[in-house]
């Protein structure tokens, strides 16, 4: 058996208009190859994260980030943090973070009303550059937040938000059923009809 | 006068680390060209946004677009919508648009929590759509949702989220101050190392 598992089926979105190729290409694996994420491509990711816009320019966003060979027991404790489905597929992932948002504003100490809408934005850059460098990211709500707290000493007035697996997409015979399946099964959302609208909520264009 | 004032100057982000160009390209405009953004576009920016990933691939995120020309109305009802400051620039803004995240799942009605997280990646996506097509989208918190719900009849159970300013990038020459000199300014984020930690909180890489 060698590390060069057969390539995974094209996953690249297939838009109804034409998008930026990186767009398309982002997508959640689940099976991830055995290979580690030199500390520089790390270092890309948060870098993609950092150019978000955000209200008040807050950058909310933050992240912990734990590798599976490099930072095991911050890996182990990330990992208990997950499902139970979760865990059984990122049990191989080379990298495991937790998204967190910063809830006030670092300015005066008020609300951040978009601190979670500014985080997902950077998550999402950082899921994109994660595609641009042959990597993909899968993000999920399935965690604990209060256990990944505890874990990775997060302190209050931060919320741990999402957790996310990351590395190189592997072979879906890697992985156990469902997940098996779920990997080549077709891509699916709403058309834009259904949440685009011009004027007035429920114009359809 | 032509329509073809002098080009914005450079506003590629002055990243520290290697991202994607399509990354580093977008940023937040406030002067904008008086030049329609046609349908097809907007379809691509929608399109664009549809490929986010979302918590149970709920797809909270929604838009309510209004162009200046086509949807004066509306684009009134939203200029009327937009706190003070944001409304003396996007006046002339040739696309408004309002984010929208139902905040509940249309599974099951239980509370989705990553809502507004989800829609910050769709808008994300969106705004990225838009730099690749030689437009611009700049989001602002500053507006009153209140207003905006019965302006564009946005039905409970639905967050009016971010407005959003969107067009071809114009000169800086046509804002008053501060925004002139705001448009040209030095792109400011805080380093890496404050918000991206391996394997604890804190802990630099």
């Amino acid at each position: 058996m060698t590390d060069a598992p057969a390539a995974p089926s094209d996953r690249t979105a297939p838009a109804a208009y034409p998008i930026a190729p990186l767009i398309a290409s982002r997508w959640s694996p689940r099976s991830f190859l055995d290979r580690e994420v030199p500390e520089e491509a790390l270092k890309r990711l948060l870098e993609a994260a950092r150019w978000a816009p955000s209200c008040y320019n807050a950058q909310p966003w933050h992240y912990v980030i734990a590798r599976r060979h490099r930072e095991p027991e911050a890996f182990a404790a990330l990992l208990d943090c997950l499902s139970t489905g979760n865990r059984s597929w990122c049990a191989l992932a080379p990298v495991l973070m937790i998204a967190v948002a910063r809830t006030d504003f670092p300015q005066n100490g008020s609300p951040n009303r978009h601190a979670w809408y500014d985080t997902g934005a950077a998550s999402a850059l950082l899921a994109l550059q994660a595609a641009a460098m042959g990597l993909q990211a899968h993000q999920m709500a399935g965690f604990d937040p209060g256990k990944a707290r505890e874990a990775l000493a997060i302190p209050e007035g931060y919320d741990p938000v999402t957790a996310i697996a990351l590395g190189q997409p592997g072979s879906p015979d890697a992985l156990a059923e469902p997940y098996r399946t779920r990997e080549t099964s077709p891509r699916i959302r709403r058309p834009i009809e259904e949440f685009g609208f011009l004027g007035r909520w429920g114009e359809v264009f």
